[in-house]
Order: C-alpha cells, then sequence, then structure tokens
C-alpha cells in the first residue's frame, strides 16, 4: 500500500492540543486498521514567525505543496498583535490557501443534536439543521491587486483592496457546489451584492449559465448577500448548499455556525482542483473556530472540530468514507452519552478536559 | 416661522402605502402643530426608470438637494430585475445617499418588547436589545473605481471592485459613532477585517487616533467583522454603538436587525456633515426593509418603520425631540395594545391593513 502522507500544522493557540487528539486517531488507524499515515510537522502562524521571522517558512511550505493532506490547527495571538502586517500569523494560513489553489471552501453547519438547546436560536429552528457552505477562498477581495496603504501627504493615507472574480474561478467553485448538492438535497442558494458590485453581477450570470450548462437538474436559487445573512438567522433550514465569494462566505459561515450552538464543533475542508492525471486534489483540513489564547494550555478545549476536520479528510483526501463515517459517529455518540468540555457543558452532563474528551471519543470509534 | 421642506420619495412596492401614512401624520402635525413642513414629492427607482429612463431625474435629484430632509420609501421589483446595470432601481438610491454625502447612516436595531417573541433568537437574548449600527455610506466598496467587467476574451470575463477609504472619511464616521456613544452606554465596537484588508488596517489605526485625540472618555472595542457577526448572533446585547464601513455595515445590519424580531419596524437615518455656516445637515430616512413587491398594492403592508423613519426626521434634522419621542411612543402604544399588521402578527392580537396601522399610531400621537 502507498504511503498517505499527512502533514500537520497544530499552530498558535489551543491549536496544538487539538491536534494532540487527532495524532492518537492516526496511531490507532495505523496500528488497528494498517492506515499507512506517515506524518511531518511543521509551523505555521505565531510560532513560525517566533522562530522564523515568517509566518511560514519555504521548507514547510514545500512540504505541504507535497502533502496528500494538510491538517491546521489555528493561527494567532495577543502575543503577535503587533507583528508587520506581511507576517502576521493569519497570512501563513492565507499562503497555504493561495499557493495550494485550495478554492474550495467547504463549511458544514450542522446541529449536534445533543447541543441544539446550546443554539441562541429557538430549537426548532436549529434541531435537524444541515447547510453546507461553498466559500470561493483563493479569490475575492482577500488577494486581488492592489492592496496597500497609499500615504497622501496632509497626514490623509489611503487604504484600498481589490475584489477581482475571473469567469473561471466562479465557474469551477459552482461547480463544487452543484456536485454537491447532487449527493444531498440538491438545492444550490448563491449569494452575492450584484445591486451594488459589478463582480456580483459576474459571479450571478456565471453561475446562472453553469447551471444551465451542465446542472439544470439542480435547483438553483439567488439572494442578495444581505438577505442570505437575514434568511440564515430568520429561517436557516430553508438552505441546503450556499455558494458564495470569499468574504462573503467569511461572514455567512461565521453566522451560520454560530446557529448551530455547536461552534466549537465544526470542522472545514479547503480542496484544489483534481490533478489532471491522478485525481488527487490538495487539500487542507481546519476547524472553524479560532486559536482561543486565553484557554490555551490548560488542557479544557474541544477538540472536537479538528477531530471531525479530520474525518473530513478521511472522506475526501482518502475516499475513507466508512471510517469518516465511523469517526462522525463517534463524535455524536460522546456527545449523546453527556461527555462535554467546558465550552458545551450541560445541566447534568460530564465535564472533561481535551484529553478524556479525545480518549472518549477514540473509545467509541 | 421658516418653512420645513420635505422632499417625498416614495418608491416602488409598499414605499407608497407606507409613506401615505406619514403624508397623513405630517398633515395633523401642520394644522394641530403648526409645524410648517412643506412637501413636494418625486420618482425614484423603478418607477423613476419608466418614466424617465433613469433611477432618478435631474430634476429630483435636485429638489432632494435643496430640501431640509428626504424620506425614501422603497425601491425594485421583479419588474426592473434586467434594465441595465446603470439604472437599476438602486442606482437612485446609490446616487442620493453619495450626492448628498450622506455618509453616516444610523440604523438602530431595537426589539420593541411586544415583539420579542417574533425574534427567532431566544426573547432574553433579545429583550430589551438597543443596539445602534453606524455604518459608513459614501464609500468603500460601493463607490470605489474602478467597479467594471473587463472581456478578456476567450469566454472570460473580469470583475472587479475596489475598496477604497481615506482617513478622513474614517475619522468622520468614527466621530460620529463617538458623539452617539456619549448620549447612551459611550461604548463603542469598530469591526472590520484588518488581518486580511489593508482598508481595515487603516480603519483601526484612524478609529484609534480618533478616540485617543478626542474621545477618550468613551469605551471603545475593535472586532473582526467576521467575529462580530457572530457575537451579534450569540449575545447580542453586548453592544451598544456598532461603527463599520460600507459593505460590512449593509450586511451587520441586516443581521442585527432580524433578531430583533421587529425588521419590518426598523427605520434609519442616513446624515450628511453639519454645513459650517447654517450647522444643518443633509438628510435622508428610510425604512430598513425594502419595496417587498408581493404583498405592494394590497394595502397590508406595515407602515412603522416608516413611520419610525419620519421620527429620526423630526428628531435629526429638526431637533423636535419630544414630538419624536411622542411619535416613537405611539408607535409602542398600539403595539401593546395588540394591534398587528399581518408581517407581526400574533395569536389573540387584532389584525389590520396599512391604513388602520397609520390611523391607529395617528391617534395615539
Ligand atoms: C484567520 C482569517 C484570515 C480567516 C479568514 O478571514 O478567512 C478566518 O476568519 C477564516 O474564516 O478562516
Ligand atoms: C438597496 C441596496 C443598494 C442597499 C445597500 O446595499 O446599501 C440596501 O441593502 C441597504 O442596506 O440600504
Amino acid at each position: 500500500m502507498t504511503a498517505r502522507n499527512l502533514f500537520l500544522l497544530p499552530g498558535d493557540g489551543i491549536g496544538p492540543e487539538a491536534m494532540g487528539e487527532v495524532r492518537k486517531i492516526i496511531a490507532y488507524m495505523n496500528e488497528a486498521m494498517n492506515a499507512g499515515f506517515v506524518t511531518d510537522e511543521g509551523l505555521v502562524g505565531g510560532n513560525a514567525y517566533d522562530a522564523h521571522g515568517a509566518a511560514i517558512s519555504e521548507d514547510d511550505m514545500k512540504k505541504a505543496l507535497a502533502a496528500d493532506a494538510v491538517l491546521f490547527g489555528a493561527v494567532g495571538g495577543p502575543k503577535w498583535d503587533s507583528v508587520p502586517y506581511e507576517v502576521r500569523p493569519e497570512a501563513g494560513l492565507l499562503r497555504l490557501r493561495k499557493d495550494l489553489e485550495l478554492f474550495a471552501n467547504l463549511r458544514p453547519a450542522i446541529c449536534y443534536p445533543a447541543l441544539a438547546s446550546a443554539s441562541s436560536l429557538k430549537p426548532d429552528l436549529v434541531e435537524g439543521l444541515d447547510i453546507l457552505i461553498i466559500r470561493e477562498l483563493t479569490g475575492g477581495v482577500y488577494f486581488g491587486e492592489p492592496k496597500e496603504i497609499i500615504d497622501l501627504g496632509n497626514g490623509q493615507k489611503r487604504g484600498i483592496d481589490t475584489q477581482v472574480y475571473d469567469t473561471y474561478e466562479i465557474e469551477r467553485i459552482a461547480g463544487v457546489a452543484f456536485e454537491m448538492a447532487r449527493t444531498r438535497q440538491n438545492r444550490v442558494c448563491s449569494m452575492e451584492k450584484r445591486n451594488v458590485m459589478k463582480s456580483g453581477v459576474l459571479w450571478n450570470q456565471v453561475v446562472t449559465e453553469t447551471h444551465k450548462a451542465k446542472y439544470s437538474d439542480v435547483q438553483l436559487e439567488h439572494m442578495l448577500a444581505d438577505a442570505g445573512g437575514m434568511q440564515l438567522v430568520r429561517q436557516p433550514k430553508q438552505f441546503d448548499v450556499i455558494v458564495t465569494d470569499n468574504l462573503f462566505g467569511d461572514m455567512l459561515s461565521d453566522v451560520a455556525a454560530m446557529l448551530t450552538g455547536s461552534l466549537g464543533m465544526l470542522p472545514s475542508a479547503s480542496l484544489g482542483a483534481p490533478d489532471g492525471k491522478t485525481g488527487k486534489r490538495k487539500a487542507l483540513y481546519e476547524p472553524v473556530h479560532g486559536s482561543a489564547p486565553d484557554i490555551a494550555g490548560k488542557g479544557i478545549a474541544n477538540p472536537i472540530a479538528m477531530i471531525a476536520s479530520f474525518a473530513m479528510c478521511l472522506r475526501y483526501s482518502f475516499n475513507l468514507v466508512k471510517e469518516a463515517d465511523n469517526l462522525e459517529k463517534a463524535i455524536a455518540n460522546v456527545l449523546n452519552k453527556g461527555i462535554r468540555t467546558a465550552d458545551i457543558m450541560a445541566e447534568g452532563a460530564k465535564k472533561v478536559g481535551t484529553v478524556e474528551m479525545g480518549e472518549a471519543i477514540l473509545a467509541e470509534f
């Protein structure tokens, strides 16, 4: 069997603790299932800055490019709040996304039944919620040029960012959304601000044409992004797959994640295009939550989002569908048993730390 | 007494019906209080396009510029979904904002106690909610150039929008936020994406400097806009005044409005800078809701947002503070009596149409 190469980037804050629990699952899969995972590890974010003066080193970038999949923890923290913009912790993540061409960010917003009451929404609005947000991840205002601050003199500066989308970028992300919809409820809602943005006009056109040309069996709806934000709060269950650009995706997926009451539990996958020859796609898996510096190192962080990200990795990078399903079921089982980390603690539940949670999931796996 | 000049732009959809109820309040104030309002009226949006081939005529633009205040209904509808981008209904509103230099958009997100149960959030999270969102309205990605679609050949197009902010633009909107905070709970939260956008870096710097130089008595917090969206859903009552840019303000104020359960009821004010000589500021008042073409012309639209927008007009354009307070109290009283339009109907309440709601409020005024 060929080796399955994983590159681990635990990052800052609670990233390393959460990654520790995934490492145990990997070791278990190698031992008990002969899964053949080979892991290497690097630095990203503030830690990389401290070690190399960059948010990720060239050496680690090479390893990320060569791996079958990257597992990413989290980056950032107050310690690096005033490092120069170019080497801030987030720059490492953004470079990984860009250089690996991970244009498709899959963010499931699901509500774990055991946690429905933790949502700030009324339980009946979120029970059973299962949305998949597909966010474009390598274009838009995140990477467009010019992106700069100009000194205009007289104490005046000008900050500029540029939102750019080309037809092919919209086409390929729309394709991912339609493909994913076919494996679900077969419905896609595309969100932009075509009433204000020219990139939104183009987005709307290209999604419409892609739908007509290749995916007319899928139900397609268009919504303005501001109205989309409202509808997510009003009636989230109306959505199946949402496809949107990098910046709207950032905002809308965070709102959707918060709705579920399961924020600390949500995974994400960032995928590239399938290679023409091998069919393999580059991929990075990361929790939706951040580095939570306030609780880092205390052993109380919730490792579930990181573990669920690894389940996505099993599914999308290695086609280990059954194993992915089982790992996700193990998470649900542990929750149903009332085992909880502090962030999702509920009355009558058993409060555990990071390691105990990881081990409880492994025991159910 | 000098005349108080109001320019009415009812617009499309339910705009004219809602404006009809404000017209009665104006007539009543002239008669009973000798308020001296002089009104003129124009076309905007789809109606203006049908009449003039533009989203607002030059003549009406002149009248808007000359008025003490503009009252704006709503624009848009399926009838105009495929008119050219330059003359789409929204272009009329955007031109008004830009040419009148209405840089400060005030969007209160309040939860009417009688409607707390209508929110999709748990009642205790929204009861008593009172946030003021201050959205920059004449800059950012809404107006920056280049804003275009380029044909690249080979079936490829490129959509471009440009986010631009200058120091003075951030300074003046921050100033409005700090001033408003002083009349409230004295707390401002500024939101941007400084971890990704250079305009966000500048925004953060200028807000910080403005605070230090002139408003250090006000409590200032910074939040990333995506985290801000999350926090609005998680714990909205943590906020007093939120200040943010044009696009984030569009998204965040819609989410905040939806949280209140009072979406159809929320007003907004868009203000310019005080004139150097007279101290007067140009202003436009409009409901946060849209033109709701599906219920237009049926006499069932909720006129409360439009009437509450007129209350803001009384307060900010004419310093008629007591009258503004009374009008707002009249709205609350009618709601407390269980009088409801269809959109806010509740069990045991009395369902009324647009005209009856308007008259009920006038009777309490
Ligand atoms: C950390 C930051 C650069 C990032 C983003 O804005 O994309 C994060 O918010 C996310 O959503 O993954
Ligand atoms: C109608 C549209 C152009 C407008 C905007 O995007 O500003 C609306 O959504 C608003 O919030 O006032």
